[in-house]
């Protein structure tokens, strides 16, 4: 029971969007220009606390995720915070059900809006607790933590009773790694600010020499379009960065099977840790195919980002497709489904490499990847770390300045809430920037972002 | 290249919500309530044709899918019908890519989407052409039956060229089976009209009886939330229907795969063709484990009501998990994607049997089945028939009144169009029915359809 006990209100939803692609930021294969957007909840309570969560997407159709935020918002005004939290694991498994569920069980844009809802409530939770969320999730008894998760359709892997063994064990060395948290020790970062599709090498250059001398030792490149180019980046980026660097890959879905099993040897020299998203995230057995075929070269498989559900997880770590779990902060159901996916890669010994590219993912991130480490799998893993739109938040993500660790967040809440004077630039259609002409402009190219298109 | 080549001008959406719960139409363990409702899109063109095509929900949250097609839909107006028919693969491939396709790349509310937007494309191309859909593909040379399709992922289990042969081989034998088809005699119906959830004992027996009348053998049954009133309306059912007929099952995902497999096995003396999504539909590697340990029982699997793409029915296919590919009319990204999933059951052997259970979802099966049977399969499956919502159509589906078999359509286009004056009573929320006292109670209800929840 927390120490104060708000009663949500009411709620406001906002449409934000980023006007990302001016600089090709998050430019890679599949996406030739996205604008970073969220679908932005706040809770508005009683007490005064505001619980805030949101969800993700790269600019048009915002206003669905929106709308799928509208139409499951209300269904918790009314109520007092510690009767959705008390059974915690039952409020989730009802905001998935009835009429609704139909329309697209656990997955896409109302799984997306789910996100948002349960994180609003985990924030509130945490605001109301005066903690950062990480912490409060670190502070619970192993049996409180299994008591938040729905574990349907996962108990053919993973039972409550095989969790809380889990979580037990973690028990005995849990203070050790809270004390290296809270000296930002528990989370390493990797750069995938470096290496964007749409810099040229000039700027990949002179973004990995800052990276290097920010600590990064870890970076990610997008691949596939062209071989050649490639080849001669990866040559540049593995000379700067010597032969220590981890170098890791990523094609966002572009290959069907057959071509990621061609491709990938040709870029073996390069000693990769893996390709990530080799083909479509929902092909596991081709996951576990082109894993299989790219062992003898030495380059491991990941994928998650685009993973909507633990079922979709369970499955990739059942086949033994992925070297990575790359969970996303805001495409499963909250922080409930996330400790699910926690507990699964934990089980089946693969590290817990979230996926955080995008506006808002690092402040989220930095909670996930500190749960993993201090309570569920005790191993330090990596967290992405890119370095655009964390000036909009009022708790940024920050990295160490020498060190390249995620600093721990210590603000009370899920580190989600977006300074207000944001929502008058960037609030869309209403904010400044979208007012202006080139604002404008971008709105109206209706095939934005596809490859080769032109507008119609 | 069309006889008329008409140019779309413009578009209508509608939010239609039928309120199918008052009558238990729908009912089963995961969905107690549900109203059948369409995201309702009509391309206008300036030849005066409507290109129509529809999305279907359970009534919740159909103002999302709205909201969805409301973003695609734009990007077709202004364009000739032939510039987007001619390479229809690429038409196909460019809806799906761009800003939006991260939000839920081939999945949930997008793909529904895409589906609305798609199949209006295909309903304008056939009335263009003066025919029905299915005879429309059937009437195309293997090489335009394969140009139509996006191979995308799919190329590790199936090339065009291997499509290519496949079509080629089943021509010779085509002229008799379009023959049959213009006979109403190519797709034997199954009813589970008969077998909704919420149905009394008594009101399942006198429905089986009139269904036997009319020639169905094939049934339908909700299980799973009570095992001794399975055991009771199985035994009424096959003492009715007698040892010949064929009795289906199914549990609309209620359990975890364990469940499943104990379950399922007390239900054997009833000599079952299969249960039908046993599990979440995701659960690819969990279908085929339940199949694996049912099949000493005689009982086989099927699903594919909620799956979503091409890529999850490869993977049901390649890991032998089912034995009915039960794709949805709705649910792949519209008639083209659905062509690439008849090509893959029939390269596995594995029937086809659409799930055809809510609103216009019989209206558009009679053309996929039809297909599968004329041009691809070339082998005679069965199709879901429910009896509700029909009346709404222009022209509705029909079943022949003494050997239960789906009527051949033979008006131009998809079957899709709705009567004008229906939208009067049900577009919501200003249609007549959603204006009376009843109808605002069931709006008002938030958690409408969740089992055993309480509205808050």
């Amino acid at each position: 029971m927390p120490d104060i006990d708000p009663t949500i209100t009411g709620f406001t939803i906002r449409d934000l969007r980023f006007p990302t692609s001016l600089d090709a930021i998050g430019t890679d294969p599949m996406n030739s220009a996205g604008e970073n957007a969220l679908g932005y909840l706040q809770y508005h309570t009683d007490a005064g606390l505001i619980g805030t969560g949101s969800s993700f997407s790269n600019g048009q159709g915002n206003e669905i995720l929106c709308v799928a935020i509208q139409a499951l918002a209300p269904r918790f005004v009314g109520q007092k915070l510690s009767t959705l939290t008390e059974d915690f694991r039952s409020t989730h498994r009802a905001l998935l059900s009835g009429q609704i569920r139909f329309m697209s069980p656990e997955r896409g844009v109302l799984q997306l809006a789910c996100n948002a809802v349960l994180n609003a409530l985990w924030d509130l939770w945490a605001k109301a607790e005066g903690k950062p969320l990480w912490k409060l999730v670190c502070d619970m008894t192993p049996e409180q933590f299994v008591s938040v998760i729905d574990f349907r359709y996962l108990t053919d892997v993973i039972t409550p009773d095989e969790a809380l063994r889990m979580l037990q064990e973690k028990q005995a060395t849990k203070q050790a790694r809270m004390e290296e948290a809270s000296r930002n020790e528990a989370v390493p970062g990797y750069s995938t600010s470096i290496g964007w599709l749409g810099f040229s090498d000039e700027e990949v250059a002179s973004r990995l020499r800052a990276a290097l001398d920010q600590g990064f030792k870890h970076f990610k490149l997008k691949v596939g379009v062209d071989l050649e180019g490639d080849l001669k980046r990866l040559s540049l980026v593995r000379k700067i960065a010597g032969d220590d660097a981890v170098i890791m890959t990523d094609v966002n879905q572009l290959w069907d099977v057959d071509e990621a099993i061609e491709y990938m040897p040709k870029l073996s020299q390069f000693n990769l840790w893996f390709i990530e998203e080799p083909t479509s995230p929902d092909d596991i057995l081709g996951h576990a195919k082109i894993r299989s075929a790219l062992k003898p070269h030495n380059i491991g498989v990941a994928t998650g980002e685009h993973i909507n559900n633990r079922v979709m997880f369970k499955q990739l770590l059942q086949a033994e497709a992925i070297d990575a779990v790359q969970l996303d902060a805001f495409r499963l159901s909250g922080m409930n489904e996330i400790l699910s996916v926690l507990l699964l890669a934990a089980k089946y010994g693969v590290p817990v490499v979230p996926h955080s590219g995008g506006c808002g993912m690092t402040e989220a991130c930095a909670h996930i990847s500190t749960i993993d480490y201090v309570v569920v799998s005790g191993k330090k893993s990596i967290l992405e770390y890119t370095d655009h739109l964390h000036d909009v938040f009022v708790n940024p993500a920050e990295m160490t300045p020498s060190t390249a660790h995620h600093v721990s967040p210590t603000a009370p809440g899920y580190s989600s809430d977006i300074k207000e004077e944001v929502f008058e630039e960037f609030e869309y259609p209403s904010g400044s920037f979208w007012q202006t002409e080139k604002g404008k402009a971008m709105v109206a190219d209706k095939w934005r972002g596809v490859p080769g298109r032109q507008t119609s």
